[in-house]
């Protein structure tokens, strides 16, 4: 990608135009719908995260976090339910959503300020901690919300009652006498800023979230360093050490590694991408291909998890990326699917849509269990067995985020450019889009990610000429690609899509093959943690292996020679978890012979090892039976 | 060992009577003596941990625990000083010695109490929570000292004032109508108790010791659950969840398993171990043996470190024992050390011995750098190159007793038995001891523990007929003895020694010669963490790979292959570390070839690997000299 022009040429094409109905991803937002949005909602009641709107509820003072940044989560439920209306118009859901709404805004106090822990409990200290305590963040995921909400069902009150909010917050921070420079330590806001500009076409939204990337870790003196002293505190005293933690170290611009804690990282990139566009600003796309260089080539785990340590919920060093202590928030890689969704438009470089597509079927959707009432709030690469989803968490964050994404999967299946359609990834579905001036359904028949042949079929109301663009995905080694059955003439594009331009009449079919063999993943030597390791990987699917097929005393026993690869054989099982490809294969099995319960160390005489018959699954379907270990990375024989 | 009898055979020969001057612990001691006792006492000065018996102090309520249980540190270094008066009289430090022995005695209240937090900061809440603040473990040490301060010195003051607090001790505590039946959350006390007991006579030191022991862990209710009930807390709150942290969660003889914290179950069990003997109880020894089959054969480092958990500082499940993350603190290795030596002298059997030696070789020394003015409180077997010795601690429990142990070293290298004398390690040094009626001179040359040749010289003042029994190491596969010359009878002893019966002339000399090959050494396939891998050991020595000696990006790369290892040649370095005997050989190093920064995961092409020449020193000397990584653990090609 050249950094020469910042707008995006490729437009995304709504989840509301695209319909799935594939193996991996429609049955889970079914479940989505039936199970885990009113799972949540009971969690949200249960919690008072809703009636706190009410403003007449308690709280201890000083009170946890996460009871102050509570907002988020009946926001992130609203979002989640909004899109599912979207798809699934439902009369009692959408009852639920207005009285959420109304909810809301009847939390809005006369000058717009709308926070129920401020208004109910600690008045006197709003916006006195914008390092810490998430005001902004919880306006963000509203005014998301706001959004959502308006464009599910077309009505303005919410969206007005942010627009409100958002004014309000305009006043208050800015560059202008009289403003006070803040921005929030946890980004998000900077994002749903922009989603607010293109909903009400207000350009000053737009111009606070400029303002609030701009400021960031600008200093001398620096904002949080101020309002900790208004505050009667030490700077100093801050218990990240430095403002790594919330990316408020340094001037957006001077920002050379992903940094601090991942969530954040990430809402923060997303939201520059978006004003990178929005600005035709070279200079915020240049910082955000740096930040990606650095983090999928030396931060990210194969699973798509980012932010190895529990410690920040962040990032750590290069290249420490430890498997079994691995935090890898189901948050953070939801984050970088939004952020890469927007990298991938400005250009159509698959590099991004690798990323969105390895981090969905992996990291992000192994936090919600197959039956929809627990998840995963850390996804580490390996367990010894007590690792377990929950129905819910005192910090609920992730289970309505994983909500709002599965709502709204079909955002990330296709674009359109002026010169034709992309297609990114190839679950099964239809959908309808305007390429060159006419609408155009397309069908597109699969059993992705189990087998890499995709048909495409499209209906034109007249013939037209444009290019189809199809990403061969970063995994795939080799494919092949027919038109109408006779092999096509492709120009291949460096950026990992091939264009098929021609002229296109209703009906014609495209057929496209990705060889999609069993594939041995090792990482850099510089990853410590993993080397003499070996990783399974068919497609985009990463496998682990579990307990539950392997009856083996613990998984590290294991060997897997790469020269027994080969013999791995795929085995559909349609009975299992929901319906998945196994991998079936010959490994290596460390024996107890000459061991005993009073040997724990023996000299000059290595364990002897046996054949083994492996079983993996998908690492997003792992902790789904009963419990047991889990592992992705196993030593090399 | 039968459990039929269980009285000790053997006594351990003081250290008054061994002088030392090997290569490996003699210039140990010095520096103990000359650097690390005056550092600490300058530490102790300059934290306050001194001037607090002067019992005009402040301090914030509630206080951390580490200042609460600070009467501890002055005690183990007055411990330290005392020994190291013993075998180097030194006026100044005697003088210094006898000040800190007026200055604790000048903190003793008029009921006996002797304690400077709850005397100068909450003397409403003595004696109220013994599950956390450490008074009885004070007391313990403070009675530990005195008990070192007389033997030293001859001087019955700080004996008879710590004798008034055992007195006030046993007047609260205890099974009779009136007393409360409590006991510490951190053993000491019961061990130092029958020290006391020993330099007194007074055997109502030795019942309290008794007391505390059949006491823990009895419930319906329990005693921690009362008190704590009685300040006004939830039982249920305590932090560490159960009593096991303080294995009070069950009466001593129902303990199946090492639990909780590491140093704490040592100290236990070495004062049950004690109490064994005093009472010629089976039943404690058998909890003894049942215990330590547990932790010797499930749940300790190669080094002699135990407690994998920072969490509890101590015990978690059988079989985990990670390298990096070893929590192993330095204390708990001293403790496993005196739990040990005691069990030793039940019937002389060298699986003790073994333990000995091998915790106080690499795991013990571990703890203190080779300057003596810096030491680690935690004691990983891989490092990332972050963990660095520093000069003290928020806790400085480590330091003091690190001193205590070097300054009566000679503790561990003989016992005496009625048919004769024990020889346990064979670090160079002269002794005089008692056998079969008169004084034996014992004169032990070596280059232990760098070479296995080994001379023995008796000096009797008359022929005598005894038993000489010589430890066979557990690290030893091959070796032979001599007598003047000629290959003796040997008696082998199924409990690893062996014993030369005859009637010894003096001059005599045996020579014992041990085979010290290097060895790999492998572990249980039931540890986890290290399957795949192996570690060097020569003789009672355990190897590491250390960044100053082996320049590759990181000790990850390394590969040793089993079958190399008989290339390994054992170098002397006389100006290294202190001088030592370094291990040269090869490995196999993972390359870089193929791989760049772009790349962090790469398909169907493991990492290629080349020849390296290692260089391995020991690992209690790491972390001596340039900051860099350290591995024990190899992965085996």
């Amino acid at each position: 990608m050249t950094t020469q022009s910042a707008q995006r040429q490729l437009t995304a094409v709504p989840f509301a135009q695209v319909t799935l109905d594939d193996p991996f991803w429609a049955p889970r937002q079914e479940i989505n719908r039936r199970v885990s949005i009113p799972h949540m909602y009971q969690m949200l009641v249960d919690t008072g995260r809703l009636s706190a709107f009410d403003l007449n509820f308690t709280r201890k003072v000083p009170s946890p976090i996460v009871l102050i940044f509570g907002d988020s989560d009946p926001a992130k439920w609203l979002e989640a339910a909004s899109y599912s209306l979207v798809t699934h118009p439902d009369p009692a859901l959408a009852a639920l959503v207005d009285a959420v709404a109304d909810k809301i805004i009847s939390a809005q106090q006369p000058d717009g300020y709308l926070n129920t822990h401020f208004t109910a409990i600690q008045p006197e200290m709003r916006w006195k901690n914008l390092r810490d305590w998430h005001e902004m963040y919880c306006a963000g995921h509203l005014m998301e919300a706001a959004v959502a909400h308006f464009e599910a069902t077309g009505e303005r009150k919410l969206l007005a009652s942010l627009a409100r909010y958002a004014d309000h917050i305009g006043r208050e921070f800015g560059p202008a006498p009289g403003q006070r420079r803040g921005y929030g330590g946890h980004p998000e806001i900077e994002l749903a800023l922009v989603r607010l500009f293109h909903a009400t076409g207000e350009a000053r939204y737009l111009e606070l979230s400029k303002y609030l990337v701009e400021e960031r870790g600008q200093s001398n003196p620096h904002y949080y360093d101020l309002e900790a002293v208004a505050r009667g505190e030490d700077p100093l005293a801050y218990w990240a050490k430095t403002y790594e933690y919330c990316q408020a170290h340094a001037p957006l611009r001077e920002h050379t590694k992903v940094v601090g804690h991942a969530v954040r990282a990430m809402y923060l990139m997303a939201g520059v991408a978006d004003l990178a566009h929005e600005y035709n600003d070279p200079s915020l796309l240049a910082v955000c291909e740096q930040l990606w260089e650095n983090l999928v080539h030396q931060r990210m785990y194969l699973t798509g998890g980012i932010g190895p340590s529990r410690h920040n919920e962040g990032f750590t060093t290069d290249y420490d990326l430890p498997d079994e202590t691995a935090y890898a928030e189901t948050c953070a890689s939801i984050a970088l699917v939004l952020w890469n969704h927007r990298l991938l438009q400005f250009a159509g470089n698959s590099q991004y849509a690798d990323i969105v597509e390895q981090t969905l079927y992996n990291g992000f959707v192994s936090g919600v269990a197959l039956a929809g009432d627990s998840f995963f709030y850390v996804n580490p690469l390996a367990s010894d067995g007590t690792h377990h989803r929950t129905p819910w968490f005192e910090c609920p964050c992730c289970p309505p985020n994983v909500g709002r994404i599965l709502a709204s999967l079909g955002n990330y299946l296709y674009s359109t450019s002026a010169d034709g359609l992309w297609v990114h990834f190839y679950a099964q579905n239809s959908a309808r889009m305007e390429v060159a001036g006419q609408s155009v359904q397309v069908r597109l028949a699969s059993n992705y990610p189990w087998d890499g042949s995709i048909q495409l079929t499209l209906e034109l109301d007249a013939p037209q000429e444009f290019a189809v663009h199809l990403r061969i995905p970063g995994w795939c080694d080799s494919w092949t690609v027919k038109v109408n059955g006779a092999a096509a003439q492709t120009v291949a594009a460096g950026s990992g899509y091939v264009a098929l331009r021609r002229t296109w009449h209703s009906g014609d079919v495209v057929a496209l093959e990705l060889d999609m063999p069993v594939q041995a993943v090792y990482a850099n030597p510089n990853v410590r943690q993993m080397q003499g390791r070996v990783a399974l990987q068919r497609g985009p699917i990463v496998y682990c292996l579990e307990g539950a097929d392997n009856p083996i005393v613990n998984l590290d026993r294991v060997l897997l020679d790469p020269a027994q690869l080969a013999a791995f054989v795929v085995d559909q099982q349609p009975l299992l978890l929901g319906g998945v490809a196994v991998l079936r294969g010959p490994g290596q099995l460390v024996t107890e012979e000459g061991w005993d319960s009073h040997t724990l160390y023996r000299r000059n005489r290595p364990s002897s090892t046996q054949p083994v018959e492996l079983v993996a699954v998908p690492y997003a379907t792992w902790d789904n039976r009963e419990p047991g270990e889990m592992r992705v990375w196993f030593r090399t024989a």
